[in-house]
């Protein structure tokens, strides 16, 4: 048993029996001060949960588990802070308050990526846009088979069998791309005829189409991601539809869309992750959009935990080693936004630490991502690279 | 090359050169009328496109393909319902328009599911809701784990180490159903203060836990789909969290919420479904709320094609065969509704034939659901199994 010492005034809790404190020190938990411990709201929670820890007041009054919790419900989601520090806890690891983060630590994991442009012979042709489903057909064959097989614009023929047809299916990023970039002109509409159109039908086009573009001219080439479950799929500059099967030809990287001011439920976003994932792609979350000045406050962190992770002998402690990620803690119904995000992001970045997002399901199971940032050459816009981990 | 002669008048097309006639007859296109083939605008763009058609008006000037598809730009939804027709002839299977149903082919399936029933002995606990994180706490040992063994009501200790811990954590679904069918009393919250707080977070809150009561209510186990990418995962009546591994204790069926007046986009829908069937899961789609009732217009067919498929020795024919679906033809940016589904649903079971989803992505690519009707004794609302098919 590992007794708490609860002060009902200062909502302070404590450890104070030499053998327990020695043991909680080992353990790295809490905050020593003259031979006491304080602990934090989690860890005191964990201690009563997994450790056999009972908590008395002053007057020797006995606090059950939901009673001491109930003194700390307006921190806010608590309760997605106790169930990801347990969880990682759980497996032997420590970890710490996100407000003792110094800095410095170099980890910051910066994903580089091939830069290149687009190089396009400007010929000028006639498309046939179909508002209703979104696509622009090209009749001319000649046509059709270039912007194919030289670009991969467009589907020419039929999917997985080009020469099977003669016609070429543009969709609606590939047209606008082609009325503003290429020699594309539409005998039934204008650009903004088809912007409007497109606007009024996919939710935050004009940020998609900016990704798009943004990939695009930077050579790599831009798919549909319908099969993978995202907004697009990718392929680096110089893949060919039309070359022998090579190490192009897979897409090995999907993008999904998250538009810097759009709140998403975490199960919505960890959906297309997980489609990614499981077939076994990289997913790449794209934040449109001028990146903003953030500020980091460090008395005020946006993310929760401070990670100690393995190394090679054993695992890292804040006595010998350095910490790795910051955790950000979240559970399947809460929501997060590009924007926010980007911040937490940003205070990572600070802090020379990787992201680690940990998120409770309704169950009390968690699930964790690792957030890496991408360079994109010539971009202004922010990409990550979203893995999952088992830490 | 085939003939075919627009009649630019009454923008109708057809083949009168007679090996042409019996060619395309023989394939099963247009309408026969006294020697003379009518085609529907699928039909001459396939013809086109694939056959190596061309065609003329009266006075001889040759119109291109994207000429023909102009004059029917305004028929609904033109593009998916041609290159879905594509497809599936492209696979060597014939179909026909949906207006040629005559209905009572007997193809309908039910797929019938165990009834059951919820059986709770009252007992009366108290639990601390966290309305941040939409999860209450039960920190009386003996009742957690009783509601954890029994009913799969929580999760005690930890996820997948039960024994771990000492804690039951509910999700917000069984928070409100032990609320209103179960002896829980929450020490800082009433029913409808946790409803209120649900509304606020989770879109469509009144729905979901209409499903979540349903299933419940029936005897299966209800537990949160976040590892699948869905609402909800689900075991059937007898499982159980602490029985040795058997049959009952994997979940094979996840069930995804389709309010029925809200509408989504195609890709959303299909990224639900790809998750589910990528861990070999079968899906189920929701659509609570009292079923509409819906009329069934012969001559305004919501469905697209009458579909033949194959058998044994080869493929089913209008000649010597029965259809078997109708087919529902789509792009990856259109919307569905539930209740747009519902009474797609409605008009295949009118007709006797199974309904099967033909959704063209961005890049012409083909993607087939097969959907089929659940009965869930007792329940009033709607539930479907979607499958993937290669057709």
């Amino acid at each position: 048993m590992i007794k708490l010492e609860l002060d009902r005034k200062k909502r302070s809790l404590s450890v104070k029996e030499p053998a327990d404190v020695s043991s909680l020190q080992n353990g790295f938990y809490g905050q020593m001060k003259k031979g006491i411990i304080y602990l934090a709201p989690e860890e005191a929670l964990y201690i009563m949960d997994i450790r056999n820890g009972r908590c008395f007041d002053e007057v020797g009054n006995e606090y059950s588990f939901n009673s001491v919790a109930a003194l700390f419900l307006k921190i806010k989601k608590l309760l997605a802070r106790y169930l990801t520090y347990k969880d990682y806890r759980d497996k032997g690891l420590i970890l710490r308050d996100a407000k003792e983060a110094e800095g410095g630590y170099g980890r910051t994991v910066l994903k580089k990526y091939a830069g290149g442009s687009f190089k396009f012979d400007s010929f000028a042709f006639e498309g046939l846009f179909f508002p209703q489903d979104l696509l622009t057909l090209v009749d001319d064959e000649k046509v059709g088979k270039e912007l194919y097989e030289r670009y991969w614009i467009g589907q020419f023929g039929t999917y997985k069998a080009a020469h099977r047809g003669r016609i070429s299916k543009l969709d609606v990023y590939e047209t606008i791309f082609l009325l503003k970039h290429g020699g594309l002109h539409l005998t039934n509409a204008k650009l903004h005829d088809v912007e409007k159109t497109a606007r009024k039908r996919i939710k935050f086009f004009d940020d998609m189409y900016l990704v798009y573009e943004d990939w695009r001219r930077r050579g790599y080439v831009v798919k549909t991601g319908f099969k993978f479950g995202t907004h697009f799929r990718i392929y680096f500059p110089g893949a060919s539809p039309v070359r022998a099967e090579d190490e192009w030809m897979h897409s090995r990287h999907v993008i999904h869309n998250f538009p810097r001011k759009h709140k998403l439920l975490i199960s919505e976003w960890a959906r297309a992750i997980r489609v990614a994932h499981s077939v076994k792609k990289t997913f790449i979350l794209a934040i449109p959009g001028k990146k903003a000045a953030i500020k980091v406050d460090p008395k005020k962190p946006r993310l929760d935990f401070l990670l100690y992770h393995r190394r090679k002998d054993g695992i890292e402690t804040p006595k010998d080693g350095t910490p790795r990620y910051l955790m950000y803690s979240l559970t399947e119904d809460e929501y997060i936004g590009g924007e926010g995000l980007a911040e937490a992001l940003a205070e990572a970045r600070h802090y020379g630490l990787e992201m680690m997002m940990a998120i409770s399901d309704r169950e009390s199971s968690v699930t964790y991502y690792i957030i890496k940032e991408i360079e994109l050459p010539g971009s202004e816009y922010e990409y990550y690279e979203i893995e999952w981990l088992q830490p």
